[in-house]
Formats: structure tokens, sequence, C-alpha cells
């Protein structure tokens, strides 16, 4: 097991259960039940859930918490730890679990697939979904340990690397650092996105942890570069149906494109290499204007003024955020063909 | 207005409702409706509650953030407030509503009732019940401003502040600091409660702040120094269904007898009039072996071995935390004569 940056960890197999402590309770994906064996009935306690948006909801959240309670309830509060094994949806509850289960305990992610491992696991965000609208409840709770298990992350089919791939890309256009660089020489390569995920992982973790430590809690506004590609990209997951990663990709194009439109956007070789690979195919059907609107106001970024703040594209590694209403959004996505005529 | 230590001020009257910004959300015990006259109708938005550890209850809260989040959905995060107006329900109930909206919103405490104003509103604790159980899910969450409104606490009742004098003579005990002297000669004066309540009050929550300061998210320990007098308070809160200020005063009686048998006790003349104001009426009534054993038990700070972490008294300004068995406890309180033989 080797031990990178801080609290983060990878591992070739799942690490031992012990390491954990005496008091963990296991909150796991039970999809992943047949690949884990035994491997749960080694935690002082383990609570299997149905992945999904569902998880998170708040309607079921009083019935999850007295199950947890009751699982927990000879644990010693300083020694009691969490820890979620699963992806984005398990990692979000868990963390919530783990911040607000006693006024805190420990919490330990290990994330079983790519975009949980490049992106939800860190940084600390939990959240909760309201009446069927996403993360309107939630705190910043950062894992103490975030362990990256190979042999979870590779279990999963190529499909659900390709979606992970937006945001990598994301993360590379944001950093720009040298790693950046090298991820545009092996897209030009061909290579596939499972590789690419496992080889720049580290760095795409680095760059986010890097942002996230200038603001945490999301208080300066800082932190917001990071929803590059994410205002109009939920736009399209919702309207679409598609997985985060692949609406992130299509949100990063519509960015880069406006950007470019606006005449701030300076394309070198490294940003037309990752561009380029961001050719997610754009579907077929229009979105009427009022859904798109109706669709965007429900995004929690929104202000008193119908604000967004939207994150435009210089350059590789230069971003900036910028306050556009809800209207020029929409009159940009007309320009770039998205909505109904 | 007086600003006082950091966060904390102390007025006549209500402030302004604009002090809390432009997009702050009131929430506020009803019952305090009349009293607050068109004051609430200056915030942006405002939700009155029923106070009581039913407004705690986990099962109530997708209820209550739904509505939340529908009166709010306008406000700017960055802006967002809640302003908690009420007694200990209604702080640690939108205390916990300030932390996980949107992940976190601004969150000013207007105490009251005494006990909120001495104790609960200072130190961050917020906390919602689960089936029953109190405080079993919460976080921490400093209020960026305590407002102590003079009109409002006066308003209440003498009744409320006898009820309240068990957390002034407790935080006196603890910190032993030259008000404590100062409370012991004027409880031998006579003073009425809410006299010495309005008098001690910034150096009883300052006297807090200290202990919280050195362990604000209850990890080393020390931090359960506050909770002197409260696990066999909590018993006879429950049991006898006392006012919280009474049943800790019991609690401090039991702990000071406890410690003056196990000969670790040293009384000086303030502690003795500090001890001697604690003569509340014990109920006649003798509880059950049993039932005095399980309501320890449903006490969170129960560990795996059935340890209760009890606070002793070694003299005026000199606590310490002792691991004791629930059977070690139940044998005290038979000696005690308070259970049934």
């Amino acid at each position: 097991m080797k031990m990178l940056k801080n609290s983060i960890f990878r591992s070739k197999a799942l690490p031992r259960a012990g390491i954990f402590g005496p008091a963990a309770l296991l909150i796991y994906d039970k999809r992943l039940s047949s690949k884990l064996g035994a491997w749960p009935r080694a935690f002082a306690a383990c609570y299997a859930v149905k992945a999904g948006e569902n998880l998170k909801a708040v309607e079921n959240f009083p019935a999850h918490i007295k199950k947890i309670l009751k699982l927990t309830e000879d644990f010693p509060r300083s020694q009691s730890q969490i820890v979620a094994l699963g992806g984005g949806s398990v990692g979000d509850f868990a963390g919530f679990v783990a911040n607000v289960l006693r006024r805190g305990v420990g919490l330990s992610h290990l994330p079983s697939t790519w975009l949980a491992a490049i992106d939800s696991a860190h940084g600390g965000k939990t959240a909760l979904n309201v009446g069927g609208v996403k993360n309107q409840v939630g705190t910043f709770y950062p894992a103490g340990r975030v362990q990256l298990v190979d042999a979870l992350l590779n279990e999963q089919n190529e499909v659900r690397a390709d979606e992970a791939l937006g945001e990598l890309l994301k993360m590379a256009i944001v950093d720009g650092g040298r790693w950046s660089k090298d991820l545009a020489q092996d897209l030009s390569r061909g290579a596939k996105a499972s590789a690419l995920l496992s080889r720049f992982l580290m760095p795409a973790i680095q760059a986010k942890l890097k942002v996230v430590a200038k603001d945490p809690r999301e208080i300066t506004g800082h932190r917001e570069i990071l929803n590059l590609g994410h205002s109009v990209g939920h736009v399209f997951e919702s309207y679409y149906g598609l997985a985060h990663g692949e609406a992130v990709a299509l949100g990063l194009q519509f960015a880069l494109e406006w950007s470019r439109h606006k005449k701030v956007l300076k394309v070198d070789k490294t940003l037309r290499a990752l561009e380029s690979a961001l050719r997610v195919k754009r579907p077929a059907k229009k979105i009427p204007r009022k859904k798109f609107i109706d669709l965007l106001g429900r995004d929690k970024k929104r202000g008193l003024e119908k604000k967004i703040r939207f994150i435009f594209v210089e350059g590789l590694g230069r971003v900036y955020r910028e306050a556009v209403s809800v209207e020029e959004l929409g009159l940009e996505a007309q320009r770039q063909g998205w909505l109904r005529p």
C-alpha cells in the first residue's frame, strides 16, 4: 500500500478491515456484495445500501439514521468511523452520516467508480437531495482517509471509464500542470480511458485539492472554478439522462466554445488535444428554451438576480468566473444550436 | 448595543432586522409572536415553529427543510443567514439547519430563555433527536453572532430563572473565577435568580467558551467537564419530568456528594455558598434500580464497556473526568438514597 499526499492511499487490493479500528461501520453499495466476499464481515458492523440518488433523498434519511444508530449504539464515539465503499451517491450519503452521527465520527472513503475516485471522494462535500433536487442539503466534512483500490476501480466496465473522462479533462484544463501535457500526449496516441484515469488519478486529485485548499467551504468562491462545464452540464445530464462525466464533457465543450466566441480563449497544442478528446456525441434532440431555463434555475448556484457564475477558459490552466444571467446563457445555448428554435 | 467578547452582543431591545443582511430567514418560537409584533416581517423570510423536543425530531426534518428551502430559494448562498429566536430546542434545530442548508449559511442566535442565553446558544452544538432519544444527530456549528436581548430575557417568569440557576452554578464551580465568589456573595444575600443570571451571564458564557476553545469538537474529551451534573441530571430530568436546570442542580448535588464521599472534595467558603444554593427540592419518589440503569444507558456518553465519564469536583474551579461503570453509578445512587431499595 502506498501513502500518497496527506490522507490518500492507493493499494492493489482491499485493505484489511482492521486498519479502520474496532468501531467501524462499513456502508457499502450492495451491488458490490459478490465482489467483496467475506470482507464486510470483518467490520464491527455493516450496512448495505442501494446506491443512487434515492439513497440521498432526505425523505429517507430518518429511517437510515435510525438503523445506523442501532448498528453503532455500542461504539465509543471517539473510535467510531464510517467507511464508505461505493460511488458518488454512497460517498455523499455516508459522508453526511459521518458528519452528523453523534456530532461527528471518523470517515474513510473507498471509491468504487472512477468518478468518485477522481472527484467526489475528495474535497469534503457531503450531500442529500430534497424533493428531488440534488445536493440541497449537505456539509463539508473531508474524509480522514481516501483509499484508492485498483482491484475495485479496474473491475469497472470500460464504459464507466469513458463516462469519467470528462472530469479528468476538466481537471487538466483547470490545472494546466505538467501532467496535462502528458495526458494530451497519451490521448493523441489513442490511450484507453481506464488507462488514462489510472495513470493520471493522483495528479488530477492533487489539482483538485489545490483548488479546494484555497476555499474549502466555498466562501470566497474560488472553489467554484471546479464547476467548469457543470452549469450547463447539469442541464444536459438531467435533460438527456446522460452519465455525469459525459454531461460534463459536453458542458466543457460549451464553455470552451463560448470562451472562443467571446475571444478570451487562447488555444495551445495541449488544449487542442484535450478539446478534441471531448468529442462526446451530441444528442440530436434539441432542448425547448423554457425547459433549458427551468433546469438552469434549479441549479443551486443561482442567486437572487438569477445570475449564474459561469466558468470561462482563457487557456490551459487559466479559468475565471463571471456572473452571467440566465438569459445570456440561453442566448449562447441558442447560438450553439442546443435549443429548439 | 454592546459588543462583548468575540461575536457576543448584548442589547436592551431587539436589534434591527437589517443587521442580519438582505437574505436572512428568521426561525422563531411562535409562542413569542405577540411579543415580537411586526419585527419578524422585517426579515426577508420567516418561519414560525412550535418549540420543544418534537421540533428536533429527525422524523420531522424532511418536511421542515423542504419548507425552509422554498422560503430561501432566491437567497444567494453567500448572504444567506439563519436567525434563531427561541429557547434551546429552537437554537439546536436552527443551528443544524444553518449548517446543512446548501452546505452551510450564516447563523445568529437570539436566545429567549435564560438556559439558552447562558448555555446552549454558545459553543456551537446543534442537535436533532432520533426515535425519541435526544441529540443523537448533530454538528458543531458556532453562531457568527449571539445577541443577548434583555427585553426578551426579562419577559420570562421568575420560575424560568430559578430553573436555569443550576447551569449558572455549574459554570461557577467549573470555572472558579473571581465572579464565582461574587455570585456566592449575592446568593448569600438572597438575590433573585433573574438578577443573578442577568449579572453573571457574561462571565458564565466566557467561562464556558474558555472550556470549549480547548476542545471545540469534543475530541480530546476536555469539553466533557461541562457535563458536570449532567449524567445523572439527565436521568432525573427524564424520570421526574424536571426542568433541565433543576435536574442539573440535583445532578450537581449528586456529583458533589459523591466527590465528598470519595474524599476528593475540598470545600471552601465560596463552594459552600454555591452548594447551599443548590437545595432544589428532591422528589420523594424513588427510582427503580433497573429504570435508573436504563436511563443512564440511553445517555449517549456511554461507551463500549458501559463506562460513563463522570465529572467529579475537587474544589472550586477544579473538576476532573473519571470513567465509572454504570454499576458503580448505580451503587452510589443507592447510597445517596435515590433508588428504590
